[in-house]
């Protein structure tokens, strides 16, 4: 992705590895101040993923797998046997991080299962190879989405976004932002209506950051607009990512982008859902089936931003002990969605079907 | 209104006259402190009106006749013409204060007709008799719509509202808030969805606020969970208010009530738009003729509250610069309003014969 540092404009990616080291995006700072953070070995590199450094899931399972190649440096000088047990170790603290996010847990698999032959040296070279594959995957598929998305942007195209699905969410480029900046580096004029996304405004935060940075043309409104846009006619596609889509095609993503789909189908208006492979779940049959995770009512009675002062600020929104809900997700029925946008090509409905045939392994 | 005040709950209005004095409730303080601020004079009280101490159609509306009243007092030992000369004056400084408020210009133009004929003495009560009937006629639709709205809700309804359109708004009760106070005042027991209502979150300072003087309980949540709660079949009825309502049917209400309106009619969930006479313009035939005011990109990007140190603060969001876009209001189309709950009755639809019906003068 392109950043702006100090009037200069550099391409990067959200993480990477430079030998022992893994560095990151601070996302924890966006869009307030730019940082790029250090982590010497597995342990630190966890601990960043546990502090949220870098998030989103694409991001989290290849910070995970670089994790997994800092491990095996660390104990290259090892017995076989000391290098498995280390290994093993490194494994356990990292699935320790995040519990939900399903990448983490398979890159931290993928990277265990290539250190099950060979020597030592072999093994360690096999496990840093997995760890950068596991990146060039992620980066792949999101190529891939934003090269079949574009085809669906057509120039002049005003595309809503609920939450932040970029860039910032993986390695480069992200799922439904992805397509956008394929289809504005092609010269097309694209402009985004960001939704802020209460309550912990990755839109407003890291999409809207993310669209600076790219010069995409943009303008963020609360969520409470979305449908206005619609209304008028101003809105020609919506795009969004997903959390985990069901067998059947129901999608859990941020809270709000149910809304969003229902008033898209009144207005006429297609909904695609932006996913790779791994957020497609066989083994949930429908949305039903997908648990909704309820967080602090904080993150609605409270938000954090930049004070006056310059400094970083929270301030309490209602009354002090205001009673407060907080779902963090929720399900759109597949009937809602115009079609899936992933790596392997558009899924238009019946879904049911056409799912599982695509991702059968 | 029940207002709680060092642990001991009062009963009061949201602003009134005492002699020569107007005192309002300090809405820009809510819900963070609760303050009465008194307004010696004419002068005072359109200044007051114009800093937005109260907000709202009927209470600005009523703050406006008691000005006028107050103007009256000032002016009682003027000779006859002095003394028309001073209402005149008056009656212009008040309807500078706010220029969109309908209600705030028919309380100045009643009060002026009021001191039309007589001595001055006469004109005197007839203008403080005029004042006080818009404050009473304010306070008795409020009630009637509370009496009729309450009779839709059942004992054990979650409501869900948007925005405030409560007591503080009007002289007490409000529209919406109305029939909830009155079906929680019968005994029934009631729940109300507070959406938070971005970007000025009048739900979560205001409404939420209301709540909890009354002992009615209550959630806030952020506005794009609406539809979660409404999918999971927990919101059984929907209730707004309305700052125009066009001959047709069709209402431009706080932004973000035309997406619960959609959402709800998926759901099959009633939605009822509570106002009173004047917000019905049967000059205004249809939603698209209602111009929709575009307000301060900043209300997007910034929010205040209290700060940890318990001082008020305004944080910033997005990056600084961040390009946004703010429209206030937006229009409802009749087709998704199961009724009007009004001071003359519901009103169901189809509505364009009925609204006319009962409010052609």
């Amino acid at each position: 992705m392109k950043v702006k540092i100090d009037g200069e404009t550099r391409e990067l990616y959200t993480l990477w590895r430079e030998g022992e080291t893994v560095k990151m995006i601070d996302q924890r700072k966006l869009p307030h101040r730019f940082e790029i953070a250090s982590f010497g070995d597995h342990r630190a590199t966890a601990a960043a993923i546990k502090d949220m450094v870098c998030r989103g899931a694409g991001a989290v399972g290849c910070a995970a797998g670089y994790a997994m190649a800092q491990a095996a440096l660390e104990a290259k000088n090892a017995s076989l046997q000391g290098f498995m047990a280390y290994m093993e170790d490194a494994a356990e603290t990292i699935r320790g991080t995040r519990p939900t996010a399903v990448n983490l847990f398979h890159a931290v698999e993928r990277c265990l299962e290539a250190c099950r032959e060979g020597s030592v040296r072999e093994r360690v070279e096999n496990v840093l190879r997995e760890a950068d594959m596991i990146a060039e995957d992620d980066l792949e598929a999101s190529k891939s989405m934003g090269e079949i998305g574009a085809r669906l942007i057509a120039d002049g195209c005003r595309v809503l976004t609920h939450c932040n699905a970029g860039a910032l969410a993986f390695i480069d480029y992200g799922t439904a932002l992805s397509p956008v900046r394929v289809a504005h580096g092609q010269g097309k004029s694209v402009f985004v209506w960001v939704d802020e996304t209460r309550p912990r405004c990755q839109g407003s935060r890291l999409t809207a950051w993310e669209m600076e940075q790219e010069g995409i043309p943009y303008a963020i409104i609360v969520d409470n607009a979305a449908g206005y846009y619609m209304r008028r006619g101003e809105v020609d596609m919506v795009v969004v990512g997903a959390d985990r889509v069901a067998a059947n095609g129901d999608v859990a993503n941020k809270i709000g982008t149910y809304e969003k789909a229902v008033v898209a189908k009144a207005n006429g208006v297609p909904f695609y859902v932006a996913a790779p492979e791994m957020t497609f779940d066989l083994n949930t049959p429908t949305g039903d089936d997908i648990e909704i995770e309820e967080r602090s009512p904080e993150e609605v009675t409270t938000i954090w931003g930049i004070a006056e002062d310059g400094n970083h600020a929270r301030v309490l929104i209602p009354g002090k002990g205001s009673s407060a809900r907080n779902p963090a997700f929720d399900v759109t029925p597949a009937e809602y969605i115009t079609g899936f946008i992933t790596e392997k090509g558009l899924i238009k409905p019946p879904y049911n079907e056409k799912i599982v045939e695509t991702f059968r392994k």
